[in-house]
Protein backbone atom coordinates (compact mmCIF):
# COMPACT_ATOMS: atom_id res chain seq x y z
CA UNK A 1 0.00 0.00 0.00
CA UNK A 2 1.24 3.54 -1.03
CA UNK A 3 0.25 6.72 0.66
CA UNK A 4 0.77 10.71 -0.33
CA UNK A 5 -0.27 13.63 1.30
CA UNK A 6 -0.37 17.47 0.32
CA UNK A 7 -1.74 20.20 1.81
CA UNK A 8 -3.08 22.95 -0.66
CA UNK A 9 -2.99 26.55 0.83
CA UNK A 10 -6.23 28.55 0.21
CA UNK A 11 -6.70 32.12 0.77
CA UNK A 12 -9.34 34.38 -0.78
CA UNK A 13 -10.33 37.96 -0.97
CA UNK A 14 -13.84 38.21 -0.51
CA UNK A 15 -16.08 36.21 2.70
CA UNK A 16 -17.32 33.50 0.24
CA UNK A 17 -15.97 31.95 -2.83
CA UNK A 18 -15.88 28.85 -4.70
CA UNK A 19 -12.54 27.72 -6.06
CA UNK A 20 -12.44 25.01 -8.33
CA UNK A 21 -9.48 22.40 -7.16
CA UNK A 22 -9.25 19.59 -9.56
CA UNK A 23 -6.09 20.12 -11.43
CA UNK A 24 -4.38 20.23 -7.56
CA UNK A 25 -5.54 17.19 -6.83
CA UNK A 26 -5.31 15.52 -9.78
CA UNK A 27 -1.40 16.36 -9.85
CA UNK A 28 -1.18 15.22 -6.08
CA UNK A 29 -2.91 11.77 -7.47
CA UNK A 30 -0.09 11.79 -10.29
CA UNK A 31 2.54 12.40 -8.30
CA UNK A 32 1.86 9.46 -5.99
CA UNK A 33 2.20 6.78 -8.70
CA UNK A 34 -1.36 4.97 -7.11
CA UNK A 35 -3.19 3.56 -9.54
CA UNK A 36 -5.91 1.95 -7.84
CA UNK A 37 -7.26 3.48 -4.68
CA UNK A 38 -8.80 6.45 -3.30
CA UNK A 39 -8.14 10.12 -2.60
CA UNK A 40 -9.91 12.19 0.35
CA UNK A 41 -9.95 15.89 0.07
CA UNK A 42 -11.18 18.08 3.35
CA UNK A 43 -11.00 21.45 4.28
CA UNK A 44 -8.93 21.51 7.76
CA UNK A 45 -11.07 24.38 8.72
CA UNK A 46 -14.84 24.19 9.77
CA UNK A 47 -15.88 27.50 8.18
CA UNK A 48 -15.31 25.90 4.80
CA UNK A 49 -16.47 23.29 2.59
CA UNK A 50 -14.63 20.36 -0.06
CA UNK A 51 -17.45 19.61 -2.88
CA UNK A 52 -18.36 18.47 -5.88
CA UNK A 53 -20.43 20.03 -8.22
CA UNK A 54 -20.34 21.66 -12.01
CA UNK A 55 -17.88 24.38 -12.44
CA UNK A 56 -20.87 26.86 -13.73
CA UNK A 57 -20.64 30.53 -12.41
CA UNK A 58 -24.56 30.65 -12.58
CA UNK A 59 -24.96 27.80 -10.16
CA UNK A 60 -22.40 28.94 -7.98
CA UNK A 61 -24.49 31.97 -7.76
CA UNK A 62 -27.49 30.09 -7.16
CA UNK A 63 -25.93 28.31 -4.27
CA UNK A 64 -24.94 31.35 -2.84
CA UNK A 65 -28.55 32.92 -2.58
CA UNK A 66 -29.34 29.23 -1.68
CA UNK A 67 -27.10 29.21 1.26
CA UNK A 68 -27.64 33.03 2.64
CA UNK A 69 -31.61 31.96 2.61
CA UNK A 70 -30.97 29.00 4.27
CA UNK A 71 -28.34 30.26 6.74
CA UNK A 72 -28.46 34.49 6.68
CA UNK A 73 -25.23 35.59 8.04
CA UNK A 74 -26.98 38.74 9.50
CA UNK A 75 -28.14 39.61 12.02
CA UNK A 76 -24.96 38.30 13.51
CA UNK A 77 -26.68 38.66 16.70
CA UNK A 78 -29.25 35.61 16.14
CA UNK A 79 -26.37 33.29 16.64
CA UNK A 80 -25.62 32.16 20.29
CA UNK A 81 -22.14 31.59 18.47
CA UNK A 82 -21.48 34.90 17.99
CA UNK A 83 -21.67 36.17 21.41
CA UNK A 84 -18.09 34.63 21.56
CA UNK A 85 -16.61 37.31 19.69
CA UNK A 86 -17.01 36.01 16.32
CA UNK A 87 -19.37 37.04 13.42
CA UNK A 88 -19.21 33.27 10.86
CA UNK A 89 -21.33 31.14 13.17
CA UNK A 90 -23.50 31.32 9.43
CA UNK A 91 -20.13 29.85 8.03
CA UNK A 92 -20.22 26.84 10.44
CA UNK A 93 -24.01 26.33 9.28
CA UNK A 94 -23.42 26.66 5.62
CA UNK A 95 -20.11 24.02 5.74
CA UNK A 96 -22.78 21.11 7.20
CA UNK A 97 -24.79 22.14 3.77
CA UNK A 98 -21.61 21.72 1.51
CA UNK A 99 -20.10 19.23 3.23
CA UNK A 100 -16.57 19.05 4.31
CA UNK A 101 -14.92 16.48 2.03
CA UNK A 102 -15.00 14.49 -0.75
CA UNK A 103 -13.75 11.13 -1.20
CA UNK A 104 -13.30 9.96 -5.15
CA UNK A 105 -12.27 6.87 -6.59
CA UNK A 106 -8.74 6.39 -8.19
CA UNK A 107 -9.18 4.02 -11.50
CA UNK A 108 -5.91 3.36 -13.81
CA UNK A 109 -4.50 6.13 -12.43
CA UNK A 110 -6.80 9.61 -12.51
CA UNK A 111 -9.26 10.64 -10.99
CA UNK A 112 -12.54 8.36 -11.72
CA UNK A 113 -15.00 11.10 -12.42
CA UNK A 114 -18.29 11.34 -14.51
CA UNK A 115 -18.76 13.82 -17.19
CA UNK A 116 -19.56 17.08 -15.24
CA UNK A 117 -17.51 16.43 -11.60
CA UNK A 118 -15.39 18.69 -10.69
CA UNK A 119 -13.99 19.43 -7.07
CA UNK A 120 -14.45 22.97 -5.54
CA UNK A 121 -13.42 24.56 -2.50
CA UNK A 122 -15.93 26.43 -0.87
CA UNK A 123 -15.22 29.70 1.38
CA UNK A 124 -17.57 30.54 3.62
CA UNK A 125 -15.83 32.75 5.99
CA UNK A 126 -12.50 33.63 4.07
CA UNK A 127 -9.84 36.41 3.84
CA UNK A 128 -7.28 34.46 5.69
CA UNK A 129 -4.97 31.39 5.33
CA UNK A 130 -6.76 28.27 5.28
CA UNK A 131 -5.56 24.74 4.08
CA UNK A 132 -6.87 21.67 2.21
CA UNK A 133 -5.68 18.05 3.04
CA UNK A 134 -5.57 15.81 0.39
CA UNK A 135 -4.59 11.77 1.10
CA UNK A 136 -4.04 9.55 -1.68
CA UNK A 137 -4.40 5.88 -0.52
CA UNK A 138 -3.98 2.84 -2.77
CA UNK A 139 -1.50 0.87 -4.98
CA UNK B 1 -3.98 -4.52 -1.06
CA UNK B 2 -7.50 -5.77 -3.67
CA UNK B 3 -9.26 -3.10 -5.31
CA UNK B 4 -12.45 -3.75 -7.65
CA UNK B 5 -14.65 -1.72 -9.68
CA UNK B 6 -18.11 -1.29 -10.78
CA UNK B 7 -20.53 0.90 -12.69
CA UNK B 8 -24.61 0.62 -11.87
CA UNK B 9 -26.10 2.44 -14.78
CA UNK B 10 -29.29 3.95 -13.17
CA UNK B 11 -32.27 5.06 -15.50
CA UNK B 12 -35.89 6.69 -13.63
CA UNK B 13 -38.65 7.04 -15.77
CA UNK B 14 -39.56 10.14 -13.23
CA UNK B 15 -37.43 13.50 -12.43
CA UNK B 16 -37.34 12.48 -8.79
CA UNK B 17 -36.83 8.69 -7.16
CA UNK B 18 -34.93 6.89 -4.93
CA UNK B 19 -33.83 3.45 -5.20
CA UNK B 20 -32.40 0.88 -3.26
CA UNK B 21 -28.84 -0.15 -4.57
CA UNK B 22 -27.79 -2.05 -1.22
CA UNK B 23 -28.54 -5.38 -3.39
CA UNK B 24 -25.98 -4.26 -6.20
CA UNK B 25 -23.72 -2.88 -3.68
CA UNK B 26 -23.46 -5.88 -1.52
CA UNK B 27 -22.89 -7.97 -4.54
CA UNK B 28 -19.93 -6.28 -6.07
CA UNK B 29 -18.38 -6.50 -2.45
CA UNK B 30 -18.47 -10.28 -2.51
CA UNK B 31 -17.26 -10.32 -6.18
CA UNK B 32 -14.08 -8.24 -4.64
CA UNK B 33 -13.25 -11.10 -2.43
CA UNK B 34 -12.65 -8.21 0.00
CA UNK B 35 -12.63 -9.55 3.65
CA UNK B 36 -11.64 -6.03 5.67
CA UNK B 37 -11.75 -2.52 3.72
CA UNK B 38 -13.95 0.35 2.44
CA UNK B 39 -16.42 0.85 -0.29
CA UNK B 40 -16.93 4.05 -1.75
CA UNK B 41 -20.14 4.44 -3.64
CA UNK B 42 -20.75 7.79 -5.32
CA UNK B 43 -22.80 9.19 -7.51
CA UNK B 44 -21.12 9.96 -10.72
CA UNK B 45 -23.81 12.52 -11.84
CA UNK B 46 -24.25 16.23 -10.32
CA UNK B 47 -28.04 15.76 -10.31
CA UNK B 48 -27.79 12.66 -8.29
CA UNK B 49 -27.35 11.78 -4.88
CA UNK B 50 -26.25 8.40 -2.49
CA UNK B 51 -27.29 8.22 0.46
CA UNK B 52 -27.89 6.05 3.56
CA UNK B 53 -31.10 5.89 5.07
CA UNK B 54 -34.42 3.65 5.79
CA UNK B 55 -36.37 1.74 3.26
CA UNK B 56 -39.28 3.07 4.06
CA UNK B 57 -41.79 4.79 1.65
CA UNK B 58 -43.73 7.51 3.22
CA UNK B 59 -40.32 8.72 4.88
CA UNK B 60 -39.05 9.17 1.21
CA UNK B 61 -42.54 11.07 0.50
CA UNK B 62 -41.33 12.86 3.19
CA UNK B 63 -37.81 13.55 1.68
CA UNK B 64 -39.09 14.54 -1.87
CA UNK B 65 -41.72 17.13 0.21
CA UNK B 66 -38.94 18.62 2.06
CA UNK B 67 -36.16 19.05 -0.37
CA UNK B 68 -38.94 20.30 -2.62
CA UNK B 69 -39.59 22.75 0.27
CA UNK B 70 -35.82 23.80 0.69
CA UNK B 71 -35.14 24.07 -2.99
CA UNK B 72 -38.36 23.94 -4.83
CA UNK B 73 -38.18 23.35 -8.63
CA UNK B 74 -40.37 26.44 -9.82
CA UNK B 75 -40.30 29.04 -11.01
CA UNK B 76 -37.09 28.04 -12.67
CA UNK B 77 -36.06 31.49 -13.33
CA UNK B 78 -35.82 32.04 -10.20
CA UNK B 79 -32.39 30.33 -10.79
CA UNK B 80 -29.16 31.94 -12.71
CA UNK B 81 -27.76 28.45 -13.83
CA UNK B 82 -31.24 27.63 -15.52
CA UNK B 83 -30.33 30.46 -18.02
CA UNK B 84 -28.24 28.13 -19.39
CA UNK B 85 -31.17 26.44 -21.02
CA UNK B 86 -31.56 23.75 -18.14
CA UNK B 87 -34.51 23.21 -15.98
CA UNK B 88 -32.52 21.43 -13.10
CA UNK B 89 -30.94 24.29 -11.05
CA UNK B 90 -32.72 22.77 -7.86
CA UNK B 91 -31.72 19.22 -8.46
CA UNK B 92 -28.06 20.50 -7.87
CA UNK B 93 -29.07 21.99 -4.77
CA UNK B 94 -31.13 19.06 -3.47
CA UNK B 95 -28.16 17.20 -4.03
CA UNK B 96 -26.09 18.94 -1.71
CA UNK B 97 -28.60 18.30 1.11
CA UNK B 98 -28.70 14.71 0.25
CA UNK B 99 -25.16 14.19 -0.56
CA UNK B 100 -22.51 12.72 -3.25
CA UNK B 101 -21.35 9.78 -2.00
CA UNK B 102 -21.25 7.35 1.34
CA UNK B 103 -18.21 5.37 2.56
CA UNK B 104 -19.54 1.80 3.91
CA UNK B 105 -16.84 -0.53 5.96
CA UNK B 106 -16.45 -3.87 5.22
CA UNK B 107 -15.82 -6.19 8.20
CA UNK B 108 -15.95 -10.05 7.81
CA UNK B 109 -16.54 -9.81 3.52
CA UNK B 110 -19.76 -7.96 4.33
CA UNK B 111 -21.35 -4.25 4.24
CA UNK B 112 -20.94 -3.76 7.91
CA UNK B 113 -24.01 -1.99 8.66
CA UNK B 114 -26.49 -0.96 11.37
CA UNK B 115 -29.75 -2.92 11.71
CA UNK B 116 -32.04 0.19 9.50
CA UNK B 117 -28.95 1.17 6.80
CA UNK B 118 -29.71 0.49 3.24
CA UNK B 119 -27.91 2.38 0.53
CA UNK B 120 -30.09 4.40 -1.44
CA UNK B 121 -29.63 6.34 -5.55
CA UNK B 122 -31.62 9.87 -4.73
CA UNK B 123 -32.05 10.84 -8.47
CA UNK B 124 -33.46 14.46 -8.74
CA UNK B 125 -33.06 15.40 -12.68
CA UNK B 126 -34.09 11.75 -13.96
CA UNK B 127 -35.22 10.53 -17.33
CA UNK B 128 -32.11 9.95 -19.06
CA UNK B 129 -29.37 6.89 -18.03
CA UNK B 130 -26.86 7.73 -15.14
CA UNK B 131 -23.89 6.05 -13.10
CA UNK B 132 -22.88 5.20 -9.79
CA UNK B 133 -19.41 4.39 -9.23
CA UNK B 134 -18.63 0.97 -6.56
CA UNK B 135 -15.17 0.85 -5.99
CA UNK B 136 -13.69 -1.48 -3.17
CA UNK B 137 -10.72 -1.50 -1.48
CA UNK B 138 -9.01 -3.20 0.92
CA UNK B 139 -7.47 -7.38 1.75
CA UNK C 1 -2.22 -3.51 4.66
CA UNK C 2 -4.04 -3.52 8.22
CA UNK C 3 -7.24 -3.01 9.43
CA UNK C 4 -9.39 -2.38 12.81
CA UNK C 5 -12.72 -1.81 13.80
CA UNK C 6 -14.45 -0.79 17.05
CA UNK C 7 -17.88 -0.15 17.99
CA UNK C 8 -18.39 2.93 20.11
CA UNK C 9 -22.18 3.09 22.08
CA UNK C 10 -23.77 5.77 22.70
CA UNK C 11 -26.81 6.73 24.86
CA UNK C 12 -27.67 10.42 26.12
CA UNK C 13 -30.49 10.93 28.08
CA UNK C 14 -32.20 13.58 25.84
CA UNK C 15 -33.80 13.49 22.28
CA UNK C 16 -30.89 15.71 20.94
CA UNK C 17 -27.36 15.80 22.11
CA UNK C 18 -24.27 16.61 20.22
CA UNK C 19 -20.96 14.46 21.92
CA UNK C 20 -17.34 14.97 21.46
CA UNK C 21 -15.94 11.51 20.38
CA UNK C 22 -12.74 12.66 19.23
CA UNK C 23 -10.55 11.32 22.17
CA UNK C 24 -12.54 7.44 21.55
CA UNK C 25 -11.79 8.26 17.65
CA UNK C 26 -7.98 8.82 18.24
CA UNK C 27 -7.63 5.74 20.52
CA UNK C 28 -9.09 3.85 18.01
CA UNK C 29 -6.14 4.46 15.42
CA UNK C 30 -3.60 4.16 18.41
CA UNK C 31 -4.88 0.61 18.87
CA UNK C 32 -4.52 -0.16 15.29
CA UNK C 33 -0.66 0.52 15.05
CA UNK C 34 -1.65 2.38 11.89
CA UNK C 35 1.06 4.98 10.38
CA UNK C 36 -0.56 5.98 7.46
CA UNK C 37 -4.03 5.84 6.06
CA UNK C 38 -7.77 6.79 6.38
CA UNK C 39 -10.43 6.24 9.48
CA UNK C 40 -13.99 6.08 8.57
CA UNK C 41 -16.59 7.06 11.57
CA UNK C 42 -20.13 6.45 11.04
CA UNK C 43 -23.16 6.32 12.83
CA UNK C 44 -24.96 3.04 12.09
CA UNK C 45 -28.67 4.11 12.96
CA UNK C 46 -30.41 6.36 10.63
CA UNK C 47 -31.73 9.17 13.68
CA UNK C 48 -28.15 10.11 14.38
CA UNK C 49 -25.22 11.99 12.60
CA UNK C 50 -21.38 12.00 12.71
CA UNK C 51 -19.88 14.93 11.93
CA UNK C 52 -16.58 17.36 12.37
CA UNK C 53 -17.23 21.12 13.49
CA UNK C 54 -15.96 23.11 16.81
CA UNK C 55 -16.42 22.51 20.06
CA UNK C 56 -18.14 25.51 21.28
CA UNK C 57 -21.45 25.36 23.09
CA UNK C 58 -23.06 28.27 21.64
CA UNK C 59 -22.13 26.76 18.00
CA UNK C 60 -24.11 23.09 18.95
CA UNK C 61 -26.99 25.66 20.24
CA UNK C 62 -27.24 27.37 17.45
CA UNK C 63 -27.53 24.17 15.16
CA UNK C 64 -30.32 22.66 16.75
CA UNK C 65 -32.22 25.71 16.65
CA UNK C 66 -31.70 25.74 12.87
CA UNK C 67 -31.90 21.90 11.91
CA UNK C 68 -35.79 22.43 14.07
CA UNK C 69 -36.46 25.55 11.84
CA UNK C 70 -35.53 23.33 8.54
CA UNK C 71 -36.57 20.10 9.78
CA UNK C 72 -39.41 20.88 12.78
CA UNK C 73 -40.11 17.87 14.79
CA UNK C 74 -43.77 18.75 15.66
CA UNK C 75 -47.25 18.67 14.38
CA UNK C 76 -45.63 14.96 14.23
CA UNK C 77 -48.27 14.44 12.06
CA UNK C 78 -47.24 16.96 9.12
CA UNK C 79 -44.50 13.26 7.96
CA UNK C 80 -45.95 10.60 6.32
CA UNK C 81 -43.41 8.53 8.44
CA UNK C 82 -44.89 9.29 11.60
CA UNK C 83 -47.63 6.85 9.98
CA UNK C 84 -45.78 3.78 10.96
CA UNK C 85 -46.03 4.39 14.46
CA UNK C 86 -42.77 6.73 14.98
CA UNK C 87 -42.42 10.13 15.87
CA UNK C 88 -39.02 11.09 14.62
CA UNK C 89 -39.27 11.47 10.74
CA UNK C 90 -37.72 15.00 11.39
CA UNK C 91 -35.10 13.20 13.29
CA UNK C 92 -34.27 10.97 9.47
CA UNK C 93 -34.21 14.79 7.89
CA UNK C 94 -31.83 16.88 10.50
CA UNK C 95 -29.30 13.45 9.98
CA UNK C 96 -28.84 14.67 5.75
CA UNK C 97 -27.99 18.26 6.93
CA UNK C 98 -25.61 16.91 9.47
CA UNK C 99 -24.16 14.25 7.47
CA UNK C 100 -23.67 10.09 8.25
CA UNK C 101 -20.56 9.53 8.48
CA UNK C 102 -16.92 11.85 8.30
CA UNK C 103 -13.51 10.05 6.73
CA UNK C 104 -10.14 11.29 8.28
CA UNK C 105 -6.78 11.17 6.92
CA UNK C 106 -3.99 9.18 9.85
CA UNK C 107 -1.06 10.72 8.57
CA UNK C 108 2.31 9.71 11.11
CA UNK C 109 -0.27 7.86 13.65
CA UNK C 110 -2.44 10.43 14.35
CA UNK C 111 -5.51 12.23 12.94
CA UNK C 112 -4.61 14.68 10.56
CA UNK C 113 -6.62 17.67 11.69
CA UNK C 114 -6.56 21.38 11.48
CA UNK C 115 -6.92 23.31 14.79
CA UNK C 116 -10.70 23.40 15.46
CA UNK C 117 -11.49 20.28 14.00
CA UNK C 118 -13.68 17.79 16.52
CA UNK C 119 -15.56 14.68 15.73
CA UNK C 120 -19.05 15.04 17.38
CA UNK C 121 -21.82 12.26 17.62
CA UNK C 122 -24.76 13.84 16.63
CA UNK C 123 -27.90 12.18 18.48
CA UNK C 124 -31.74 13.70 16.76
CA UNK C 125 -33.51 10.40 18.28
CA UNK C 126 -32.21 9.58 21.51
CA UNK C 127 -33.01 7.86 24.73
CA UNK C 128 -31.76 4.71 23.48
CA UNK C 129 -28.38 2.57 22.68
CA UNK C 130 -27.13 3.22 19.43
CA UNK C 131 -24.05 2.38 17.91
CA UNK C 132 -20.85 4.08 16.25
CA UNK C 133 -18.27 2.26 13.86
CA UNK C 134 -14.51 3.45 13.64
CA UNK C 135 -13.00 1.33 10.62
CA UNK C 136 -9.09 2.15 10.46
CA UNK C 137 -7.40 1.04 7.83
CA UNK C 138 -3.88 1.77 6.40
CA UNK C 139 -0.22 0.88 6.72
Amino acid sequence: MKSHTEYLVMETPERRAMVNITPRVAEAVKKSGIREGLVLVNAMHITASVFINDDESGLHHDYDVWLERLAPHAPTSQYRHNDTGEDNADAHLKRQVMGREVVVAITGGRLDFGPWEQIFYGEFDGRRKKRVLVKVLGD
